[in-house]
Parts: C-alpha cells; structure tokens; sequence
C-alpha cells in the first residue's frame, strides 16, 4: 500500500478548487503577461506536438496566427517558418493560459489575466472573436477574421481594461456564482455572466464615455453580442483555480483537461506537468442548419478547464436553455450531471445548481473514481467543422485511456492506491 | 345548453393572450397617463371597497398616499378628507392600471406606459420604491419612504423616461421570454430581466451620460439593485396582455386576479367588469429572519395579472433559483407547474419553460376546468406584515368561491356551460 494518504491529497485539492478566488486584474497583450511569451511563439491547445503533427483546422490556426501576427506575409512562408523552427509552437497550459477550441495565441493578442487571491497565481485566456462562425480559433484566417480580430484588439479590449482597471479588479466569483442560478453553466451559456459582468462595469463605463462613447458603445455590443463573451474570462478563472489546485503530492485529482486535434490529455495535481493521453471520443452534437455529422472534426480545446472546476457538464442542470444549442433533454442533463457525483471528490461549497435543491457541483474528479465506476467526464463543447468555422455544440466525454495511464503513473510514483 | 361556443370563445381568449406585443413606449405622471386618474385620486389594489371598509397596511398606505401628494399635512387631516369624500379612492383596474401590494398610486407618480401593439390597449403599473423593506406599497408611510419615492420620481425615472424616447419604444416581450430562459418567473425573480432591459437601454444612457453622468449612474444602480424592478414592467405588460383578451362574448377565461385587504377577486373576459370575490387564502411563505407567520398580513395585490397571462406562479418550473427566496424545492415547483396545465386553455406560443423541454406556460384559465379540476391557480408573492413592510415571500392559491361565483354568473348570463 502507498504510504500517501491520497484521500487527505484529494481532500485538499478539492479544498484549492473550491475556495480559489479568481479576481480578473488586468487586460493587455499576451508579451506582456504570459510567461515564456516571446514574438516568434504561436501557442496553441493541447499538450505541445512538433509543428508536423498538426493538422486539419488547428494547423490552420497556427499557419493563420503566424500571418496575424505579421510573422509571415503569406501562407507558404509561414509553413516554412514553423518547419524551420523559426516559429516556435508552444502549449497555452505552459504558459498558465487556455485555448479555447484551436486556442491560437500570439504575442499583441490581448488576453485576460485573472489572479487567484487565495493562492496568488494566475491565469490567462484571450478574447472571444465574435459571433461570425468563421473565427482564427476554429481554423479559419482571412481578410473578415483579421478584420474581427483587429476589432477587438483596438477598440473592445481597451475599453475592458480601462475598465476594470478602474475597477481596480472584478471578482468573478460571485459573478459566477450568481449566473448558475441564472442559466449558465458557464462554459457554452455564458449570457447571464455577461450582462452581470456589464452591470459590473457599467458605472465605469458611463464616466469614459465623455472620451469616446464610440468605442464604449461597441465593447458593450461585442460583450452582450451572444453566449461567448464570458467564456473566456470563465476559462481564465477557472485555470487560475485548477492551477491553484495543482502539484499537490499523492493526489489523483484532475487539474487540466484539454486536447489537440491529435488526443484528449489530462493533467493530475500529484503528478506534475505530464499530460495523459488518449483518443477523442464520441460528441452527442446538434449542428447548426446546412451541416452533417460527416463535417465534425478536431481541431484543439481547453475550454473543457471549466469542467475541471466543476462548471460547465459539471453543472448542466443549472442550464436547461442549452438544450435549444446542444440537444438533449433536461432529464438526460440532470441524470448526466448527478452521475458526475459519482467521479469526483466532493460538493463545490460556492457553485451552485439551484435545481438540485441549491446542491454544489460536483468537483475534483478523481482518477480512480473515473476507472472504478466507469463515469467519464461530460463536456459541454462547441463543434468544429472540416472547412473551419463552428458548426454546433454538444457534449462530449474524456476517454478512460487518459485515466488508466494517469493510474498507472499514480502507481509508478506512490504505490498501490 | 349554451347557445355560445365556450370553446371557441375561450380559444380566441387564449390566443388574444399569446399574441399580444407589450412595448413599453412612454413613462410620466399617472395624471398625464392613467384614464380616469384626477389630482384628488388615490388608487389601490383590488376591486375598489369605499374608504371606510379599507384596513391595516392598505388603509395606511392610502393615508400615506394623500400625504405623499400633498393632498394632506398630516395623517389627521387625510383620514378627514377621504372619508369626506374630498379625496376619492379607486381601484387601479379601472384605470388599465395594475398595483403592487397596496399598489397605491397617485396623481404625481411616475407610471410605465405599455402598449400592445396587437390591440392598441395600454396597460400601467408605477414604480418599484427600492430594496428597503420599509415602502409605502407595503403600508409604510415617514420621511424615509417619502425621500426615497422622490429619488425614483426625480432621479431614476427621468433617466429611464429619455432612455426609452431615444429607443423609440421597448419591445419587452423578447426581453421576458429570454429572461424566462435565464432563471425568472416575471414575477418574484425578475433578475435576467432587468439586466436584458439595462442592455437594451445601455447604448442611449451612455450617450445620455454626458448631459448627466450621475443621474445616469443612480438610475442604472436602481434597475439593477435587485429581483423586484423590472416587475412592474412585466405587470404593466401582464396588463396590456390581459386586456387585450377581455370582453370576449362567452369567454370563461380569467383576464384579472388580484386582492384587497378584504378579498380576493377575480374578472372574467365574457363576465364584463365585474370582480368575482372570494377570502383569502394560506400563503406557503418563507420569511425573512426575525419574522414569523403570526404577522402575515394581507394588505393587498394585483401582480397576480402576471399569473393571468401565464407567467409567475405558472412559470415556476423556469426559476429554480426562487426556492431560496420562497421555500419549497425543484419537485414541488415542477409538480405545481405541471398541474396548472390541467386548468389552463392551451400553452403559451411565445413563453416557454426550458426545463419542461420549452413547452409553452399554461396559459388562460378556465374557470370551469378550475372547478372541475379543483386546481386552485398557484401565484408567487411577496408577503406583507401587520406593522408593515415586506417580511417575506410564498405561494398563495387563489379561492375556490371566486370561480364558483364565476360559473354562476356565466350560467346565469350564457345557460349551461
């Protein structure tokens, strides 16, 4: 037997998880905030591959984020470039930051920066491109997506940091708190977060639009434009609390799940930065009008850092308006969230689903809880299409793979459980 | 038999329901709004009784009311004047208006104007007073209710009035269908609501900000403070709905609900204006700290009209989150909501309960499937105390005698239903 005490880890973990206090402090370009940033990286989703072994939509990105960032004039010199190693391509988790689907970062990209009081650290995402579906984040890149992005880097982003800079930071926390009882489960419905959060900044926003109402008027458009908004300081928020839950010796509990378009990984607290392996699985998708299910396709994704936390699948029977966007029943979506209880180490004590009697989400998924009882984690997850773009949402699940070989490494390192 | 088409007649009644457009299109004065409304007028809540027959809470409140507009110095003088005679009391029915709790309005007050553009109908409700318990709709009337009716009067409502010119008329049944989808009932949670109507009228304040950035700010901080605001925007839309399907030769479908201290009433589409009465019933309350049942007190209410139209208590199964507020849990409110399909004509084309897979709200009740079904119609409200102001919030059932009293006068006027 291990002489860990890996239900005193896990119980700690899960302590870290819930009682992270993410604070969004500050707004700028990825240079100047990610760690191990530098101009030449294009960070992208998923456990860092050799630039060969992308593919499809997430090549794409990471082709198009090399032209974005003015790296390369065309296409080919861009492939030339990541094929030279001139371009570096990097992992978003190594540099404390998610991706959202091909999760595409470059140096100017403004992106979020969320501290987490309780242990000090941080986490990053950058911005939501907008309701187009054609986005560099799904695989796309053209003169509309450059355009998008631009958008937001000049003129919706500055209003955003002016404002919680004036702010002098926003706790997301009750914010996020208050929009589980309002609908979202806050990774693929993030409406009621997004008009918390405007509400939030509102008074700040009223005294800069003497400067320039213009720009003030199109940040809160592009805020309160769809479900996405948020999504991303949500994933921010919940990485600066994963992270804070990470490291910790003997725990089996799941700190990061995310995967490239070649696997789903998975990292856990008391194993290190090793990411654990296996194949994508299955996705219960609606698709938009005009699309079929041959179209699905893989491209990246860390947004699934939500679940981690005990958001998003953890808590879909907070948000039966997602059954419209991704299919199924209200039933199906409370059985699926109370068998998740079975997997993981405890009841969130601040995120909570008011139709299960105001009950915590279920949070910590535990490795071997995963493998005993054969519950794997569910998902919510926008849809990816071969020809780029969003073309749906659904529900996925992490393959077992990914938690057999976490087990075993847990048993190399601490023993039998 | 019954010469008329009961059936058809309550079918054109559900449909006037489901189709009415409410546009919230102007806010001022009751004078300048409220057919019927004089300077010497003080409405209440309920069929109006003569001054005398008023008690506790409501009695107060129409005191206060008179000292409020300054129709009297002190409480002396308008309890002289009001049994005189000099001042009037009506119900706020009979002005298209709807009130609050004691729902006292008078001459001064700023009132919501919808229209429905369906039927050209206009419906009234005034201003929510704030979150301080203490509020002259609940009865309470010193210096401190008054300073903070003139800060909605000379603060809040300005601001909004301009908002509103500028955007040329709100459209608030998008904004009520979404917030149904986001945790609100209309009627106690209207939460999502009011932050979709601070969105919809975000763009014109921050233009209005630089006329007067503080006004702007206080009045945004109003609107957002809490559950209760937008309320009076979904009843002043109840209203507009509800009439809009009243005076339908033949109809047995309820088009009014709402209480005095004395009794609870209910109106009829092809019953004319007459109230139908009946004794209050229990409320199934939750009580703020430091209150208890012994102190419930009826002092009157007109915001079931939101019921009326298929919202509030027959939406419940849209606002979990309100099990906090009022008690109860997710079963009850599902199980309760389901039931009131069994006395309702049909389900709400455009309202719709995510949870019960978006099946429209049971809409337009029949007074005779009441009685048949011995369904009592289930409406959340917020709950009075004897020495006034809100201690709490509950479920409450409209009488059974009101709806036999109803059947009789169908009877008497169409022959056997």
């Amino acid at each position: 037997m291990s002489k860990i005490d890996r239900v005193a880890a896990n119980r700690a973990t899960f302590e870290r998880l819930c009682d992270a206090e993410p604070v969004f402090v500050d707004l700028g370009p990825a240079i100047e905030h990610l760690p191990g940033m530098s101009r030449e990286t294009i960070l992208t989703s998923g456990p860092a591959l050799p630039f060969a072994e992308y593919e499809g939509g997430q090549r794409d990105a990471i082709i198009g984020a090399a032209q974005f960032e003015g790296l390369a004039t065309d296409r080919e010199e861009a492939v030339a470039k990541l094929e030279a190693g001139e371009l570096r391509v990097g992992g978003c988790h190594d540099c404390n930051a998610v991706g959202s689907l091909a999760g595409v970062y470059t140096a100017s990209m403004p992106v979020f920066a969320v501290r987490n009081e309780t242990g000090g650290n941080l986490g990053f995402c950058n911005f939501y491109e907008g309701t187009n579906p054609r986005r560099l984040n799904y695989g796309v890149y053209d003169e509309g997506v450059k355009e998008r992005l631009l958008y937001v880097q000049d003129v919706v982003a500055p209003v955003i940091a002016e404002a919680v800079r004036r702010a002098g930071g926003i706790r997301l926390k009750p914010l996020m708190q208050r929009a589980l009882h309002m609908g979202d489960e806050l990774h693929s419905r993030n409406t009621a977060a997004a008009l918390l959060f405007l509400r939030e900044i509102a008074l700040d926003v009223i005294d800069m639009a003497g400067e320039d109402s213009a720009a003030v008027k199109q940040a809160i458009e592009a805020l309160t434009a769809d479900h996405y908004f948020f999504l991303r300081l949500s994933m921010a928020a919940a990485k600066a609390t994963a992270d804070a839950a990470h490291g910790i010796e003997g725990s089996s509990v799941v700190t990061a799940m995310g995967f490239s378009c070649r696997e789903f990984a998975i990292r856990v607290s008391g194993l290190g930065d090793r990411w654990f392996t296996g194949p994508h699985a299955e996705v219960q998708a609606k698709l938009f009008e005009g699309h079929d299910e041959s179209e699905i396709t893989w491209m990246g994704g860390e947004s699934p850092i939500v679940e981690t936390i005990g958001l998003g699948g953890f808590a879909q029977a907070a948000a039966f308006a997602l059954q419209r966007y991704q299919g199924g029943s209200a039933e199906a979506m409370v059985e699926r969230n109370l068998e998740l209880y079975e997997i993981t180490v405890g009841e969130n004590t601040h995120y909570h689903i008011p139709y299960l009697g105001y009950r915590g989400s279920p949070t910590g998924i535990d490795v071997f809880r995963v493998l005993d009882t054969g519950v794997l984690p569910a998902m919510d997850i926008g849809v990816a299409g071969r020809d780029g773009g969003q073309i749906g949402a659904g529900i996925v699940r992490a393959p077992r793979e990914c938690f057999e070989r976490a087990a075993e490494a847990w048993r190399t390192r601490y023993g039998a459980p």
